[in-house]
């Protein structure tokens, strides 16, 4: 259960008196996510999403929630923070680090079709492009050095061959320094549970607590590594050239970013895999439950290296 | 009509290519509006309005639209300017300056009833309070300064009688100087077609190019004037009492706003009869067939001066 939290009807009316959004109308405690407690919050003038941060870093959320109100001022459908009465978007409510965000409708969708894939590409490239006025900074957490400092924690698991394709591949992204690639705000998570869909529009981009700075293609390739992907671990050719092209339309993609396509394919791949061997292997307390199978992204690792002269290529 | 300047499907799309709100759809010009031209845009993203100013004056366009961005930002459901590639709220589309805000669903309504004064009091309120950490200023262009400078202009046109009304309540309002009244971001302009409804909520409080820095009690006049009116121009005691409840019940008032609530309501219906007389008798080329009964607002303000001591009353 993903309430840690509780925040009763009457604690929450007294905090709403802080914001310009009406009185509380419905509280509903929301079981998915397992980073934060999450309600449904009515009141009198719409519906919101309430988020009491249990784990995340103080000094991190104002990238976030800037970053989204940032975003939103564009254009892009992701969730919008309230400001309260004394003008912030981060509040505190029972002890914890809280925020009221838009909420946004629509449902996920388990089997993407490449309609789909061009409406997501098409975001993708907008909030790129969005994102290169966000003022604020924040280095991806779950980067090279990240992956370098816990390969030795995780090693010791894995059967043999599994840990030298993990040395390896650490290894070989090492070989590579990107600093010349266009960086800029990036999701880093945007997998087909982030995105709503009303039937072919995409109303909603939503769980922005991955976002960092970082190279816009390290984005691209994650998101292509899950909308784009079929069940043997093989990119699906018309799906990622439709995500693909309907991105280029919008951002066009440099030399340097085609050359370094197929390493940023893998290193997309072996972010993920690390962080679920680490979670699946290395726990936090009352974790279990959500550690997610870690082999899915080792097998997309294992089909981007043998099949590297037969990746989707990117079009300048 | 009130599209001035002309905008093309394909002008508009090479102007959206600097957001990130998609491709146009489609373009529709709106026929209200006598300030600026308006249009009604669909993207593949969703709904906008596109606003080309005409006559307001350049430097005064981002009080209002930060104003918007900053009450929609506290979850007041106001218009929210969306920004361009460059992080500007403000383009220039055929000359003009030029905003994409974005579309709010809703009708307005012709006989309010004291529910729907509920929540125009109670979203006033929040308006007025979220606007306190608005930083911008701009004094009130159609205030005591304005109605004595377009007085002298007016008065040869009055039936003698009439002319004595305007002289002596323009003297009578100079008696008061308010400085200790509750100041702040004011609407200036909530009359009931700028308020949107859906069954009985309030999903858009829209034309905010009145808004200005003054008393908020003139805002709650004006409202009051227009909400609460019945056709022999004498406040209804029910809607004013359900308005000035639900607002009280967010920002109670002061003392001082207590005791200058009977002056504030005839400053208010003398804004609105000068302006009305000014637009009716001096009127700008191309303007007259829009020009309102400016007997309206007179009897407004006979009644008030009539019914000094049985005017609805403020409750601190």
């Amino acid at each position: 259960m993903s309430v840690f939290t509780t925040v009763t009807a009457a604690q929450l009316d007294a905090w709403l008196s802080n914001y310009s959004v009406g009185t509380l109308v419905r509280l509903e405690g929301i079981p998915a996510g397992i980073e934060n407690t999450n309600y449904f919050v009515t009141t009198t003038q719409g519906r919101y999403v309430l988020t009491l941060f249990e784990k995340l870093k103080l000094h991190e959320l104002p990238f976030y929630l800037n970053l989204m109100a940032h975003l939103s001022s564009h254009g892009i459908p992701s969730p919008r923070p309230i400001a309260n009465r004394d003008n912030e978007l981060l509040g505190e409510l029972n002890g914890k680090p809280a925020a009221l965000v838009t909420f946004l409708a629509g449902k996920d969708l388990a089997d993407p079709q490449p309609d789909h894939c061009v409406q997501v590409g098409a975001t993708l490239a907008n909030m790129h492009l969005a994102g290169t006025s966000y003022p604020l900074r924040m280095d991806n957490p779950r980067g090279p050095k990240w992956w370098k400092a816990v390969m030795p924690e995780i090693v010791p698991f894995l059967a043999p061959e599994e840990a030298a394709l993990l040395r390896e591949e650490v290894r070989f992204q090492s070989l590579y320094r990107f600093s010349d690639l266009p960086r800029g705000a990036i999701h880093a998570d945007l997998f087909r549970d982030n995105v709503l869909f009303d039937r072919r529009r995409i109303t909603g981009v939503i769980d922005f607590y991955f976002a960092c700075t970082d190279a816009l293609l390290f984005d691209v390739a994650i998101t292509i590594n899950d909308w784009c992907m079929k069940n043997d671990g093989r990119l699906d050719p018309v799906r990622a050239a439709a995500l693909l092209e309907a991105y280029r339309a919008i951002r066009p993609f440099t030399a340097i970013e085609r050359g370094a396509w197929p390493v940023m394919l893998r290193a997309a791949a072996l972010r993920f895999w690390v962080s679920r061997l680490y979670d699946f292997y290395l726990p936090r307390p009352g974790e279990l439950t959500h550690a997610k199978d870690p082999g899915h992204f080792r097998r997309i690792l294992m089909q981007h290296i043998a099949n590297e002269y037969d990746l989707p290529q990117l079009a300048l």
